[in-house]
Protein backbone atom coordinates (compact mmCIF):
# COMPACT_ATOMS: atom_id res chain seq x y z
CA UNK A 1 0.00 0.00 0.00
CA UNK A 2 3.14 2.10 0.53
CA UNK A 3 3.99 1.72 -2.80
CA UNK A 4 0.10 2.94 -4.13
CA UNK A 5 0.29 6.21 -1.73
CA UNK A 6 3.73 6.86 -3.02
CA UNK A 7 2.49 6.51 -6.59
CA UNK A 8 -0.46 8.73 -6.19
CA UNK A 9 1.07 11.53 -3.94
CA UNK A 10 3.49 12.01 -7.46
CA UNK A 11 0.41 12.26 -9.20
CA UNK A 12 0.07 15.50 -10.53
CA UNK A 13 -3.11 15.83 -10.36
CA UNK A 14 -3.67 14.45 -6.72
CA UNK A 15 -3.59 15.71 -2.86
CA UNK A 16 -1.18 14.40 -1.06
CA UNK A 17 -4.28 14.21 1.76
CA UNK A 18 -5.95 11.98 -0.22
CA UNK A 19 -3.59 9.63 -1.54
CA UNK A 20 -3.83 7.52 1.85
CA UNK A 21 -7.16 6.87 1.50
CA UNK A 22 -7.32 6.53 -2.59
CA UNK A 23 -4.56 3.82 -2.12
CA UNK A 24 -6.54 2.03 0.43
CA UNK A 25 -9.34 2.25 -1.80
CA UNK A 26 -7.18 0.69 -4.99
CA UNK A 27 -6.09 -2.14 -2.37
CA UNK A 28 -9.07 -3.44 -2.12
CA UNK A 29 -10.83 -3.58 -4.74
CA UNK A 30 -7.64 -5.05 -5.84
CA UNK A 31 -8.13 -7.82 -2.91
CA UNK A 32 -11.62 -8.40 -3.59
CA UNK A 33 -10.52 -9.18 -7.11
CA UNK A 34 -7.88 -11.55 -6.42
CA UNK A 35 -10.31 -13.36 -3.96
CA UNK A 36 -12.69 -13.90 -5.90
CA UNK A 37 -10.98 -15.23 -8.64
CA UNK A 38 -9.61 -17.71 -5.23
CA UNK A 39 -12.55 -18.45 -4.49
CA UNK A 40 -13.69 -19.27 -8.03
CA UNK A 41 -10.74 -22.10 -7.84
CA UNK A 42 -11.19 -23.11 -5.01
CA UNK A 43 -14.52 -24.21 -5.73
CA UNK A 44 -13.97 -25.87 -8.94
CA UNK A 45 -11.56 -27.90 -6.91
CA UNK A 46 -13.86 -28.90 -4.04
CA UNK A 47 -15.69 -32.52 -4.50
CA UNK A 48 -18.46 -30.90 -5.56
CA UNK A 49 -18.27 -28.06 -8.22
CA UNK A 50 -21.15 -28.55 -9.61
CA UNK A 51 -22.91 -26.94 -6.32
CA UNK A 52 -20.91 -23.97 -6.13
CA UNK A 53 -21.88 -23.49 -9.87
CA UNK A 54 -23.40 -20.04 -8.97
CA UNK A 55 -20.52 -18.80 -6.53
CA UNK A 56 -17.83 -19.59 -8.82
CA UNK A 57 -20.35 -17.75 -11.81
CA UNK A 58 -20.83 -14.38 -9.38
CA UNK A 59 -16.47 -14.64 -8.19
CA UNK A 60 -16.05 -14.18 -11.53
CA UNK A 61 -18.74 -11.71 -12.15
CA UNK A 62 -17.46 -9.90 -8.94
CA UNK A 63 -13.75 -10.16 -9.86
CA UNK A 64 -14.41 -8.73 -13.70
CA UNK A 65 -16.50 -5.55 -12.32
CA UNK A 66 -13.81 -5.13 -9.24
CA UNK A 67 -10.87 -4.87 -11.76
CA UNK A 68 -12.65 -2.52 -14.56
CA UNK A 69 -13.88 -0.20 -11.38
CA UNK A 70 -10.24 -0.04 -9.71
CA UNK A 71 -9.11 1.11 -13.08
CA UNK A 72 -11.34 4.02 -13.75
CA UNK A 73 -11.35 5.28 -10.13
CA UNK A 74 -7.24 5.43 -10.54
CA UNK A 75 -7.82 7.24 -13.53
CA UNK A 76 -10.33 9.01 -12.41
CA UNK A 77 -11.14 10.71 -15.80
CA UNK A 78 -11.83 14.72 -15.34
CA UNK A 79 -15.45 15.45 -16.21
CA UNK A 80 -16.87 11.74 -16.18
CA UNK A 81 -18.02 11.72 -12.79
CA UNK A 82 -21.79 9.98 -14.12
CA UNK A 83 -19.36 6.74 -15.36
CA UNK A 84 -17.47 6.27 -12.27
CA UNK A 85 -20.60 6.69 -10.17
CA UNK A 86 -22.61 4.21 -12.24
CA UNK A 87 -19.07 1.71 -12.40
CA UNK A 88 -19.14 1.69 -8.53
CA UNK A 89 -22.52 1.44 -7.97
CA UNK A 90 -22.77 -1.90 -10.43
CA UNK A 91 -19.31 -2.85 -8.55
CA UNK A 92 -21.37 -2.62 -5.11
CA UNK A 93 -24.21 -4.78 -6.63
CA UNK A 94 -21.70 -7.42 -7.75
CA UNK A 95 -20.22 -7.77 -4.32
CA UNK A 96 -23.48 -8.14 -2.58
CA UNK A 97 -24.37 -10.78 -4.72
CA UNK A 98 -21.03 -12.38 -4.89
CA UNK A 99 -21.39 -12.11 -0.81
CA UNK A 100 -25.08 -13.08 -0.63
CA UNK A 101 -23.73 -16.19 -2.41
CA UNK A 102 -20.47 -16.90 -0.29
CA UNK A 103 -22.30 -16.81 2.72
CA UNK A 104 -24.92 -19.96 1.62
CA UNK A 105 -21.52 -21.91 1.50
CA UNK A 106 -19.50 -20.59 4.33
CA UNK A 107 -20.29 -23.09 6.73
CA UNK A 108 -18.70 -26.13 3.90
CA UNK A 109 -15.79 -24.02 2.92
CA UNK A 110 -13.93 -21.30 4.54
CA UNK A 111 -12.80 -19.57 1.50
CA UNK A 112 -16.31 -18.43 1.06
CA UNK A 113 -16.01 -17.36 4.39
CA UNK A 114 -13.16 -15.09 3.60
CA UNK A 115 -14.48 -14.09 0.37
CA UNK A 116 -17.59 -12.84 1.41
CA UNK A 117 -16.07 -10.66 4.26
CA UNK A 118 -13.48 -8.90 1.81
CA UNK A 119 -17.06 -8.35 -0.70
CA UNK A 120 -18.12 -6.82 2.34
CA UNK A 121 -14.97 -4.76 2.68
CA UNK A 122 -14.97 -3.94 -0.91
CA UNK A 123 -18.76 -2.63 -1.08
CA UNK A 124 -17.91 -0.14 2.11
CA UNK A 125 -15.11 1.52 0.07
CA UNK A 126 -17.16 1.96 -3.12
CA UNK A 127 -19.79 3.98 -0.93
CA UNK A 128 -17.36 5.76 0.54
CA UNK A 129 -15.79 6.74 -3.00
CA UNK A 130 -19.09 7.05 -3.58
CA UNK A 131 -19.85 9.39 -0.96
CA UNK A 132 -16.80 11.35 -1.49
CA UNK A 133 -17.67 12.22 -5.34
CA UNK A 134 -20.74 13.61 -4.68
CA UNK A 135 -21.55 14.58 -1.06
CA UNK A 136 -25.08 13.83 -0.09
CA UNK A 137 -26.33 12.45 -3.13
CA UNK A 138 -27.88 9.63 -1.55
CA UNK A 139 -28.69 10.81 1.27
CA UNK A 140 -32.04 11.01 2.35
CA UNK A 141 -33.08 13.88 4.38
CA UNK A 142 -36.06 15.31 6.32
CA UNK B 1 -18.72 -14.25 -35.34
CA UNK B 2 -19.81 -17.35 -36.59
CA UNK B 3 -17.65 -18.51 -33.81
CA UNK B 4 -19.04 -17.26 -30.84
CA UNK B 5 -22.86 -17.95 -32.45
CA UNK B 6 -21.08 -21.77 -32.70
CA UNK B 7 -20.05 -21.47 -29.21
CA UNK B 8 -23.55 -20.37 -27.85
CA UNK B 9 -25.33 -22.76 -29.13
CA UNK B 10 -23.34 -25.51 -27.87
CA UNK B 11 -23.74 -24.06 -24.54
CA UNK B 12 -26.17 -25.65 -22.41
CA UNK B 13 -27.92 -22.94 -21.05
CA UNK B 14 -28.81 -20.80 -24.05
CA UNK B 15 -31.49 -21.38 -26.55
CA UNK B 16 -30.38 -21.32 -30.30
CA UNK B 17 -32.89 -18.43 -31.29
CA UNK B 18 -31.17 -16.05 -29.04
CA UNK B 19 -27.39 -17.29 -30.13
CA UNK B 20 -27.53 -14.88 -32.97
CA UNK B 21 -28.20 -11.24 -31.22
CA UNK B 22 -25.82 -12.48 -28.26
CA UNK B 23 -23.06 -13.21 -30.79
CA UNK B 24 -23.83 -9.55 -32.35
CA UNK B 25 -23.51 -8.06 -28.54
CA UNK B 26 -20.54 -9.70 -27.23
CA UNK B 27 -18.54 -8.77 -30.93
CA UNK B 28 -20.02 -5.37 -30.75
CA UNK B 29 -18.55 -5.35 -26.87
CA UNK B 30 -15.16 -6.41 -27.89
CA UNK B 31 -14.82 -4.47 -31.27
CA UNK B 32 -15.67 -0.74 -28.58
CA UNK B 33 -12.82 -2.36 -26.55
CA UNK B 34 -10.82 -2.68 -28.85
CA UNK B 35 -11.55 0.31 -31.20
CA UNK B 36 -10.75 2.03 -27.48
CA UNK B 37 -7.24 0.73 -27.13
CA UNK B 38 -6.47 1.64 -30.41
CA UNK B 39 -7.92 5.38 -30.41
CA UNK B 40 -6.28 5.74 -26.95
CA UNK B 41 -2.66 4.67 -28.63
CA UNK B 42 -3.28 6.40 -31.87
CA UNK B 43 -4.60 10.04 -29.67
CA UNK B 44 -0.68 9.28 -27.61
CA UNK B 45 1.03 9.27 -31.65
CA UNK B 46 -0.69 12.04 -32.51
CA UNK B 47 1.52 15.43 -32.26
CA UNK B 48 -0.16 16.93 -29.44
CA UNK B 49 -0.80 14.16 -27.27
CA UNK B 50 -1.46 16.31 -24.32
CA UNK B 51 -4.65 18.15 -26.09
CA UNK B 52 -6.22 14.19 -26.38
CA UNK B 53 -5.18 13.85 -23.03
CA UNK B 54 -9.50 13.60 -21.73
CA UNK B 55 -10.06 11.40 -25.04
CA UNK B 56 -7.24 8.81 -24.04
CA UNK B 57 -8.41 8.38 -20.40
CA UNK B 58 -12.20 8.17 -21.83
CA UNK B 59 -10.82 5.69 -24.39
CA UNK B 60 -9.34 3.69 -21.39
CA UNK B 61 -12.46 4.16 -18.95
CA UNK B 62 -14.30 2.68 -21.60
CA UNK B 63 -12.12 -0.11 -22.95
CA UNK B 64 -12.44 -1.73 -19.13
CA UNK B 65 -16.15 -0.86 -18.65
CA UNK B 66 -16.98 -2.76 -21.95
CA UNK B 67 -14.74 -5.73 -21.28
CA UNK B 68 -16.42 -6.60 -18.07
CA UNK B 69 -19.61 -5.84 -19.39
CA UNK B 70 -18.87 -8.32 -22.13
CA UNK B 71 -17.63 -11.01 -19.40
CA UNK B 72 -20.58 -10.89 -17.19
CA UNK B 73 -22.80 -10.91 -20.29
CA UNK B 74 -21.35 -14.05 -21.50
CA UNK B 75 -22.02 -15.86 -18.23
CA UNK B 76 -25.62 -14.81 -17.26
CA UNK B 77 -25.27 -16.01 -14.05
CA UNK B 78 -28.39 -17.00 -12.54
CA UNK B 79 -30.34 -14.60 -10.57
CA UNK B 80 -28.00 -11.72 -10.40
CA UNK B 81 -30.05 -9.79 -13.31
CA UNK B 82 -29.63 -6.39 -10.90
CA UNK B 83 -25.37 -7.14 -11.11
CA UNK B 84 -25.90 -7.57 -14.95
CA UNK B 85 -28.18 -4.06 -15.26
CA UNK B 86 -26.55 -1.94 -13.29
CA UNK B 87 -22.64 -2.97 -15.04
CA UNK B 88 -24.66 -2.38 -18.74
CA UNK B 89 -25.93 0.70 -17.12
CA UNK B 90 -22.27 1.74 -17.06
CA UNK B 91 -21.04 0.25 -19.82
CA UNK B 92 -23.80 3.22 -21.52
CA UNK B 93 -22.65 5.83 -19.50
CA UNK B 94 -18.92 4.69 -20.30
CA UNK B 95 -19.70 5.00 -24.05
CA UNK B 96 -21.85 8.07 -23.90
CA UNK B 97 -18.60 10.18 -22.17
CA UNK B 98 -16.14 8.81 -25.01
CA UNK B 99 -18.23 8.96 -27.54
CA UNK B 100 -18.82 12.68 -26.70
CA UNK B 101 -15.57 13.35 -26.00
CA UNK B 102 -14.09 11.64 -29.63
CA UNK B 103 -16.56 13.66 -31.28
CA UNK B 104 -14.57 16.75 -29.89
CA UNK B 105 -11.92 15.93 -32.47
CA UNK B 106 -13.39 14.01 -35.03
CA UNK B 107 -12.36 16.74 -37.43
CA UNK B 108 -8.96 16.69 -37.06
CA UNK B 109 -8.76 12.83 -36.14
CA UNK B 110 -10.33 10.20 -38.37
CA UNK B 111 -9.63 7.66 -36.00
CA UNK B 112 -12.09 9.41 -33.32
CA UNK B 113 -14.53 9.46 -35.52
CA UNK B 114 -14.60 5.98 -36.08
CA UNK B 115 -14.39 4.87 -32.39
CA UNK B 116 -17.31 6.97 -31.95
CA UNK B 117 -19.12 5.87 -33.93
CA UNK B 118 -18.66 1.95 -32.71
CA UNK B 119 -19.33 3.87 -29.00
CA UNK B 120 -22.72 4.53 -30.60
CA UNK B 121 -23.15 1.19 -31.85
CA UNK B 122 -22.14 -0.49 -28.60
CA UNK B 123 -24.92 2.04 -26.54
CA UNK B 124 -27.59 0.73 -28.61
CA UNK B 125 -26.73 -2.69 -28.19
CA UNK B 126 -26.27 -2.51 -24.44
CA UNK B 127 -29.87 -0.63 -24.13
CA UNK B 128 -30.99 -3.37 -26.45
CA UNK B 129 -30.26 -5.99 -23.95
CA UNK B 130 -31.25 -4.45 -21.17
CA UNK B 131 -34.91 -3.94 -22.43
CA UNK B 132 -34.35 -8.01 -23.82
CA UNK B 133 -33.78 -8.67 -19.98
CA UNK B 134 -36.34 -6.52 -18.18
CA UNK B 135 -39.36 -5.88 -20.98
CA UNK B 136 -40.41 -2.63 -20.03
CA UNK B 137 -38.56 -2.05 -17.26
CA UNK B 138 -37.78 1.86 -17.80
CA UNK B 139 -40.56 2.04 -19.59
CA UNK B 140 -42.73 4.91 -19.02
CA UNK B 141 -46.48 4.25 -19.15
CA UNK B 142 -49.56 6.07 -18.92
CA UNK C 1 -13.27 -6.33 -38.60
CA UNK C 2 -14.06 -3.66 -41.01
CA UNK C 3 -14.22 -1.26 -37.70
CA UNK C 4 -10.90 -2.99 -36.60
CA UNK C 5 -9.32 -2.13 -40.03
CA UNK C 6 -10.63 1.65 -40.14
CA UNK C 7 -9.05 2.03 -36.79
CA UNK C 8 -6.00 0.41 -37.77
CA UNK C 9 -5.78 3.11 -41.03
CA UNK C 10 -6.00 6.01 -39.26
CA UNK C 11 -3.76 5.21 -36.94
CA UNK C 12 -0.55 7.59 -36.96
CA UNK C 13 1.48 4.91 -36.99
CA UNK C 14 0.55 1.76 -38.61
CA UNK C 15 0.33 1.86 -42.95
CA UNK C 16 -2.97 0.92 -44.83
CA UNK C 17 -1.04 -2.40 -46.04
CA UNK C 18 -0.86 -4.26 -42.65
CA UNK C 19 -4.60 -3.18 -41.53
CA UNK C 20 -6.26 -5.89 -42.85
CA UNK C 21 -3.81 -9.16 -41.28
CA UNK C 22 -3.57 -7.10 -38.22
CA UNK C 23 -7.31 -6.86 -37.60
CA UNK C 24 -7.80 -10.17 -38.52
CA UNK C 25 -5.19 -10.92 -35.27
CA UNK C 26 -6.81 -8.80 -33.00
CA UNK C 27 -9.81 -10.09 -34.16
CA UNK C 28 -8.93 -13.78 -33.62
CA UNK C 29 -7.51 -13.36 -30.37
CA UNK C 30 -10.69 -11.81 -29.49
CA UNK C 31 -12.41 -14.46 -30.65
CA UNK C 32 -10.14 -16.79 -28.83
CA UNK C 33 -10.43 -14.75 -25.41
CA UNK C 34 -14.39 -14.86 -25.81
CA UNK C 35 -14.83 -18.49 -26.61
CA UNK C 36 -12.55 -19.91 -23.68
CA UNK C 37 -14.64 -17.81 -21.54
CA UNK C 38 -18.34 -19.08 -23.13
CA UNK C 39 -16.46 -22.83 -23.13
CA UNK C 40 -15.43 -22.26 -19.53
CA UNK C 41 -18.78 -21.44 -18.32
CA UNK C 42 -20.60 -24.04 -20.67
CA UNK C 43 -18.22 -26.63 -18.65
CA UNK C 44 -19.56 -25.17 -15.43
CA UNK C 45 -23.05 -25.53 -16.74
CA UNK C 46 -22.87 -29.30 -17.73
CA UNK C 47 -23.96 -32.11 -15.29
CA UNK C 48 -19.52 -32.98 -14.06
CA UNK C 49 -18.27 -30.17 -13.83
CA UNK C 50 -15.53 -31.72 -11.77
CA UNK C 51 -14.70 -33.59 -14.63
CA UNK C 52 -14.18 -30.33 -16.56
CA UNK C 53 -12.01 -28.73 -13.86
CA UNK C 54 -9.06 -28.71 -15.68
CA UNK C 55 -10.70 -27.47 -18.96
CA UNK C 56 -12.22 -24.65 -17.21
CA UNK C 57 -9.00 -23.68 -15.87
CA UNK C 58 -6.86 -23.80 -19.11
CA UNK C 59 -9.74 -21.91 -20.43
CA UNK C 60 -9.77 -19.10 -17.70
CA UNK C 61 -5.99 -19.21 -18.60
CA UNK C 62 -5.90 -19.01 -21.89
CA UNK C 63 -8.63 -16.36 -21.81
CA UNK C 64 -6.32 -13.78 -19.96
CA UNK C 65 -3.01 -14.55 -21.97
CA UNK C 66 -4.68 -13.93 -25.14
CA UNK C 67 -6.36 -10.74 -23.65
CA UNK C 68 -3.35 -9.77 -22.60
CA UNK C 69 -1.38 -10.22 -26.01
CA UNK C 70 -3.69 -8.28 -28.00
CA UNK C 71 -3.57 -5.60 -25.38
CA UNK C 72 0.26 -5.30 -26.23
CA UNK C 73 -0.08 -6.21 -30.18
CA UNK C 74 -2.38 -3.27 -30.68
CA UNK C 75 0.36 -1.03 -29.51
CA UNK C 76 3.02 -2.57 -30.96
CA UNK C 77 5.27 -0.10 -28.69
CA UNK C 78 8.47 0.71 -30.44
CA UNK C 79 11.35 -0.93 -29.63
CA UNK C 80 9.96 -3.96 -26.94
CA UNK C 81 9.78 -6.33 -29.29
CA UNK C 82 11.06 -8.47 -26.82
CA UNK C 83 8.37 -8.26 -24.73
CA UNK C 84 5.51 -8.46 -27.68
CA UNK C 85 7.70 -11.80 -28.70
CA UNK C 86 7.97 -13.31 -25.28
CA UNK C 87 3.98 -12.50 -24.95
CA UNK C 88 3.08 -14.27 -28.38
CA UNK C 89 5.06 -17.49 -27.15
CA UNK C 90 3.01 -17.46 -23.92
CA UNK C 91 0.48 -17.15 -26.36
CA UNK C 92 1.31 -19.75 -28.27
CA UNK C 93 1.74 -22.38 -25.39
CA UNK C 94 -1.60 -21.46 -23.68
CA UNK C 95 -3.75 -22.06 -26.61
CA UNK C 96 -2.09 -25.13 -27.12
CA UNK C 97 -2.70 -26.47 -23.40
CA UNK C 98 -6.30 -25.36 -23.75
CA UNK C 99 -6.94 -26.97 -26.83
CA UNK C 100 -5.23 -29.92 -25.95
CA UNK C 101 -7.17 -30.20 -23.01
CA UNK C 102 -10.87 -29.51 -25.30
CA UNK C 103 -9.94 -32.08 -27.29
CA UNK C 104 -10.60 -34.80 -24.80
CA UNK C 105 -13.64 -33.34 -24.43
CA UNK C 106 -14.80 -32.77 -27.92
CA UNK C 107 -16.89 -36.11 -27.99
CA UNK C 108 -19.12 -35.48 -25.45
CA UNK C 109 -19.28 -31.52 -25.91
CA UNK C 110 -19.40 -29.80 -28.93
CA UNK C 111 -18.54 -26.50 -27.23
CA UNK C 112 -15.05 -28.15 -26.42
CA UNK C 113 -14.75 -28.74 -30.06
CA UNK C 114 -15.28 -25.26 -31.15
CA UNK C 115 -12.96 -23.90 -28.82
CA UNK C 116 -10.41 -26.17 -29.62
CA UNK C 117 -10.38 -24.87 -33.27
CA UNK C 118 -10.24 -21.50 -32.50
CA UNK C 119 -7.19 -21.85 -30.13
CA UNK C 120 -6.03 -23.49 -32.97
CA UNK C 121 -6.39 -20.86 -35.29
CA UNK C 122 -5.60 -18.01 -32.35
CA UNK C 123 -1.92 -20.43 -32.52
CA UNK C 124 -1.74 -19.98 -35.81
CA UNK C 125 -1.94 -16.31 -35.97
CA UNK C 126 0.37 -15.45 -33.15
CA UNK C 127 2.89 -17.31 -35.27
CA UNK C 128 2.55 -15.21 -37.84
CA UNK C 129 3.06 -12.46 -36.07
CA UNK C 130 5.81 -13.67 -34.65
CA UNK C 131 7.30 -14.53 -38.10
CA UNK C 132 6.34 -11.10 -39.16
CA UNK C 133 7.98 -9.12 -36.42
CA UNK C 134 11.03 -11.51 -36.85
CA UNK C 135 12.06 -12.92 -40.24
CA UNK C 136 13.31 -15.61 -39.59
CA UNK C 137 14.12 -16.19 -36.26
CA UNK C 138 12.95 -19.48 -35.44
CA UNK C 139 13.92 -21.10 -39.08
CA UNK C 140 16.25 -24.04 -39.16
CA UNK C 141 18.41 -23.32 -41.98
CA UNK C 142 20.82 -25.64 -43.51
CA UNK D 1 -2.19 -9.59 2.43
CA UNK D 2 -3.55 -11.24 5.27
CA UNK D 3 -6.74 -11.61 3.32
CA UNK D 4 -4.87 -13.52 0.42
CA UNK D 5 -2.82 -15.56 2.74
CA UNK D 6 -6.09 -16.47 4.12
CA UNK D 7 -7.73 -17.16 1.25
CA UNK D 8 -4.53 -19.69 -0.11
CA UNK D 9 -4.61 -21.02 3.41
CA UNK D 10 -8.38 -22.05 2.76
CA UNK D 11 -7.79 -23.19 -0.83
CA UNK D 12 -8.24 -27.26 -1.06
CA UNK D 13 -4.81 -27.41 -3.49
CA UNK D 14 -2.29 -25.26 -1.87
CA UNK D 15 -0.39 -26.37 1.37
CA UNK D 16 -0.32 -23.52 4.36
CA UNK D 17 3.23 -23.20 3.89
CA UNK D 18 3.33 -21.87 0.69
CA UNK D 19 0.56 -19.48 1.55
CA UNK D 20 2.56 -16.68 2.71
CA UNK D 21 5.02 -16.59 -0.05
CA UNK D 22 2.33 -17.16 -2.93
CA UNK D 23 0.13 -14.48 -1.05
CA UNK D 24 3.04 -12.01 -1.57
CA UNK D 25 4.00 -12.89 -5.32
CA UNK D 26 0.22 -11.88 -6.03
CA UNK D 27 0.47 -8.45 -3.66
CA UNK D 28 3.63 -7.98 -5.93
CA UNK D 29 1.76 -8.48 -9.43
CA UNK D 30 -1.15 -6.56 -8.63
CA UNK D 31 1.06 -3.55 -6.85
CA UNK D 32 3.02 -3.59 -10.02
CA UNK D 33 0.30 -3.91 -12.57
CA UNK D 34 -1.65 -0.53 -10.48
CA UNK D 35 1.52 0.90 -10.52
CA UNK D 36 1.96 0.94 -14.17
CA UNK D 37 -1.69 2.36 -14.50
CA UNK D 38 -1.18 4.84 -12.11
CA UNK D 39 2.03 5.86 -13.93
CA UNK D 40 0.94 6.13 -17.21
CA UNK D 41 -2.01 8.31 -15.92
CA UNK D 42 0.86 10.23 -14.27
CA UNK D 43 2.41 11.07 -17.89
CA UNK D 44 -0.67 11.58 -19.58
CA UNK D 45 -1.18 14.41 -16.98
CA UNK D 46 2.39 15.76 -17.19
CA UNK D 47 3.39 19.04 -18.88
CA UNK D 48 4.61 17.28 -22.08
CA UNK D 49 2.42 13.98 -22.71
CA UNK D 50 4.25 13.80 -26.16
CA UNK D 51 7.85 12.65 -24.50
CA UNK D 52 6.41 10.86 -22.65
CA UNK D 53 4.54 8.52 -25.32
CA UNK D 54 6.90 4.78 -24.96
CA UNK D 55 6.88 5.49 -20.68
CA UNK D 56 3.17 5.36 -21.04
CA UNK D 57 3.24 2.82 -23.70
CA UNK D 58 5.34 0.71 -21.82
CA UNK D 59 2.89 1.04 -18.68
CA UNK D 60 0.07 -0.54 -20.22
CA UNK D 61 1.78 -3.28 -21.35
CA UNK D 62 3.03 -4.12 -18.41
CA UNK D 63 0.14 -3.94 -16.70
CA UNK D 64 -1.71 -6.07 -19.01
CA UNK D 65 1.11 -8.48 -18.80
CA UNK D 66 1.08 -8.02 -14.73
CA UNK D 67 -2.87 -8.93 -14.76
CA UNK D 68 -2.34 -12.14 -16.93
CA UNK D 69 0.10 -13.73 -14.96
CA UNK D 70 -1.73 -12.73 -11.74
CA UNK D 71 -4.42 -14.58 -12.88
CA UNK D 72 -2.59 -17.62 -14.36
CA UNK D 73 -0.64 -17.96 -10.97
CA UNK D 74 -3.26 -17.72 -8.91
CA UNK D 75 -4.91 -20.65 -11.26
CA UNK D 76 -1.87 -22.61 -11.24
CA UNK D 77 -3.54 -24.86 -13.11
CA UNK D 78 -2.39 -28.78 -12.88
CA UNK D 79 0.06 -30.08 -15.70
CA UNK D 80 0.41 -26.61 -17.25
CA UNK D 81 3.72 -25.40 -16.06
CA UNK D 82 5.24 -24.59 -19.45
CA UNK D 83 2.50 -22.03 -19.95
CA UNK D 84 2.76 -20.73 -16.46
CA UNK D 85 6.51 -20.46 -17.60
CA UNK D 86 6.36 -18.96 -20.91
CA UNK D 87 4.00 -16.12 -19.18
CA UNK D 88 6.63 -15.82 -16.08
CA UNK D 89 9.19 -14.96 -18.90
CA UNK D 90 6.88 -12.72 -20.50
CA UNK D 91 6.28 -10.72 -17.43
CA UNK D 92 10.00 -10.74 -16.54
CA UNK D 93 10.23 -8.58 -20.15
CA UNK D 94 7.70 -6.26 -19.41
CA UNK D 95 8.98 -5.13 -16.42
CA UNK D 96 12.39 -4.67 -17.88
CA UNK D 97 11.62 -2.66 -20.76
CA UNK D 98 8.85 -0.65 -18.42
CA UNK D 99 12.00 -0.26 -15.75
CA UNK D 100 14.39 0.49 -18.50
CA UNK D 101 12.33 3.23 -20.01
CA UNK D 102 10.62 4.43 -16.91
CA UNK D 103 14.81 4.86 -15.19
CA UNK D 104 15.18 7.96 -18.13
CA UNK D 105 12.65 9.78 -16.62
CA UNK D 106 13.22 9.42 -12.95
CA UNK D 107 15.01 12.73 -12.47
CA UNK D 108 12.36 14.45 -13.92
CA UNK D 109 8.82 12.29 -12.62
CA UNK D 110 9.54 10.66 -9.24
CA UNK D 111 6.31 8.51 -10.40
CA UNK D 112 8.61 6.98 -12.67
CA UNK D 113 11.35 5.97 -9.88
CA UNK D 114 8.27 4.48 -7.77
CA UNK D 115 7.16 2.49 -10.39
CA UNK D 116 10.46 1.29 -11.78
CA UNK D 117 11.46 0.02 -7.57
CA UNK D 118 8.21 -1.74 -7.94
CA UNK D 119 8.88 -2.91 -11.90
CA UNK D 120 12.27 -4.30 -10.65
CA UNK D 121 10.32 -5.71 -7.39
CA UNK D 122 7.81 -7.98 -9.87
CA UNK D 123 10.73 -8.99 -11.84
CA UNK D 124 12.46 -10.42 -8.65
CA UNK D 125 9.15 -12.07 -7.73
CA UNK D 126 8.36 -13.71 -11.43
CA UNK D 127 12.28 -14.97 -10.98
CA UNK D 128 11.53 -16.74 -7.46
CA UNK D 129 8.14 -18.46 -9.17
CA UNK D 130 10.22 -19.45 -12.21
CA UNK D 131 12.99 -21.23 -9.37
CA UNK D 132 10.54 -22.43 -7.12
CA UNK D 133 8.59 -23.96 -10.21
CA UNK D 134 11.15 -26.05 -12.07
CA UNK D 135 14.26 -26.11 -9.66
CA UNK D 136 17.69 -25.97 -11.45
CA UNK D 137 15.97 -25.24 -14.97
CA UNK D 138 18.03 -21.65 -15.61
CA UNK D 139 20.95 -22.59 -13.83
CA UNK D 140 24.32 -23.40 -15.24
CA UNK D 141 26.51 -26.15 -13.39
CA UNK D 142 29.83 -26.91 -14.20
Amino acid sequence: MAVLANMIETHPRFSSEESREFATELEVLSLCEQSCLLCADACLEEKSPGDLRVCIQRNLDCAAVCRATAGMLLRRTQGSNVVLHSQLHACVAACQACRDECALHARLHRHCTVCADICRECQEVCNAALARLAPGEDTETA
